[in-house]
């Protein structure tokens, strides 16, 4: 009765559903994309020294001192730098900012699927463009009738749930032949073995790069995510942040966010950690007859011939194994997998062998 | 030449322009009506015990236990309660969700001034009411001719910048008389002092109260606000918050919050010395000859006959005491000064004593 109260637009959605957060104990939580290891200790210090009675006081809105540490992290100017609460509060105001122009927005038909529902709350039109067999997004399929009178282009680098990477020069091929509108290159995913476009940014002011520190910077309990692009992009976001909430980020978030970017030794030491053993998981899973994707993240999307990924799934689940199930056309024979430590990894196997005739 | 990039909405908007978060030392900051008191130290001790590697995990999307406390605080139900980043994330979810019906939303002309600016941002009309020239809101203008075929109200009590209180049972008549759209109450200073419309919530399902732990909490610098209201306008905040972000309050944010409305004995305390030092306060600027509004607030708002507010703002700011002056018609003349430690607001009093003739 009461939802005569509601405005038009909140009976269309359809929210995003994202992945379990289990309570119990004793699970083996591979389904979220978290990182195994947490946060630097240099992080939890930072936090930690404000942790005191200046949390009466209001965070900075600008965020300054933490862009300033990411500009200089990339070599950009702080005007090329955006930072809010996660990289989904940070492609929310992408979309409304920069992906609203009354013509429709192509991203990839397997994707990250929270694009459609941004696509839902600010009335946006959007194309959804066949990945190919091999789970690839087809850079030629962004240009020719498709590509017509479009208002964008977004798609993860690596993509998600599939995990393979575009390379840098096909990216740059669409920036290149999409002048006249924005490209956003979502890299939540791009610290575990891609090539970033961050380093395109300066010749073309229509690409936009967002990123995540709840991946690579085993930040996902803090809320950060940024964009990186040409300062007039940046001031869209910032505009429409403004007029949005002042303080997405709070005191605690800056200084913790800002104290990953600089601890690089411990960056670079986890992520070649899982790196190295999302090849050892991959080769694993290859030798109990799965297809496993070529995968540049930190989970592996994989399937058995012989049996469905529902059954997979539940099969795991019994044995306290969480990992993604997608139950959507072309995919709900696969699993998404998280790189786990090597221990996780080894008991997702043990659970496997289970369920897997050799 | 990059804003061509711009979706349309952008090139409308007047973002929010917060209060000054200066970085100096040694000032005395009045401005942003920020607890002079640190939160409690049961809120320091919750967030440094999770301040660990579990901040590697995602926080849980819907809250619970965090909206748990709050029901049971308020004696309501968990699905009654609704949390944000800041009452400010909240209240623009309760613009898009709530009040976007293609008709005018009414709002006091002196009042908080993010309403308007998320009117611009969600497309709504607004028509502002004049408040008197006690600069008190009268309910009875909400009523009548400018009432007709509206989409909402929304108000804080007490308003703000005025401090000045409207009654529960004004309240009430507001919220029963308009039993086809939602009455927004926002209640970001009701704890020094008001009564909370919460009380009536089980008999309204058109009544939206929403509150801030940034003041009476002392947790500005933590981010986190909150809406009390009938479940079906709690399911179209959190559908649009799904839509948006599945996880705007961080791990540390969760744990923090909760811990503040478990420590009541804290929270009676501080907040009954601000209200003490408030009714000082106000008594020794009415013996400096200032006029100075009934407050029901953690600040007064003040002018004095002979200065202006320009030159008392200008005045003060020259000895290192910040306070707020709104540039805007009919409260030019006005000063809001937020009630500090006994010890501030001496020294505000000293430092206008070398302005102000005796």
């Amino acid at each position: 009765m009461s939802q005569s109260f509601w405005s038009p637009i909140v009976h269309e959605l359809t929210p995003y559903v994202p992945g379990e957060q289990p309570k119990g104990m004793g699970l083996v939580k591979l389904n979220t994309n978290e990182n195994p290891y947490g946060p630097s200790p240099k992080v939890l210090a930072a936090i930690s020294s404000v942790l005191n009675d200046t949390l009466r006081l209001y965070p900075d809105p600008t965020a300054s001192e933490l862009r300033q540490t990411i500009a200089e992290y990339y070599a950009l100017s702080p005007n090329q730098v955006f930072v809010g609460n996660g990289s989904d509060e940070v492609l929310a105001f992408v979309f409304q900012s920069l992906l609203a122009h009354g013509r429709p927005v192509l991203f990839p038909d397997i994707s990250y699927s929270f694009y459609p529902v941004y696509c839902q709350l600010y009335g946006i039109e959007y194309r959804a463009i066949p990945i190919d067999d091999q789970m690839a997004i087809v850079p030629k399929d962004y240009f020719g009738a498709e590509a017509t009178g479009i208002g964008g282009i977004v798609f993860p680098n690596p993509n998600a749930p599939t995990g393979r990477l575009m390379s840098l020069l096909d990216i740059e091929r669409l920036v290149a032949g999409h002048p006249g509108v924005v490209v956003v290159v979502d890299e939540a995913y791009i610290d575990f073995g891609g090539q970033s476009a961050v380093t395109l940014i300066d010749r073309y002011p229509n690409l936009l790069v967002t990123q995540s520190l709840s991946k690579s910077r085993s930040l996902a309990g803090l809320r950060v995510g940024l964009a990186l692009g040409h300062p007039d992009l940046i001031e869209a976001l910032v505009r429409v942040k403004d007029s949005f909430n002042s303080y997405p980020l709070d005191r605690l978030a800056l200084v913790g966010a800002q104290a990953a970017f600089l601890d690089t030794a411990y960056f670079e030491e986890t992520r070649q950690r899982i790196m190295d053993d999302r090849d050892g998981l991959t080769a694993a899973l290859k030798a109990r007859g799965f297809e496993v994707i070529p995968s540049a993240a930190n989970f592996v999307f994989a399937r058995h011939p012989q049996y469905s990924g529902a059954e997979l799934y539940q099969g795991l689940r019994a044995q306290s194994v969480i990992v993604r199930h997608f139950n959507k056309p072309r995919i709900a024979d696969f699993l998404r997998i998280t790189v786990g430590t090597t221990a996780q990894n080894q008991a997702l196997l043990t659970a496997l062998d289970r369920l897997v005739a050799p």
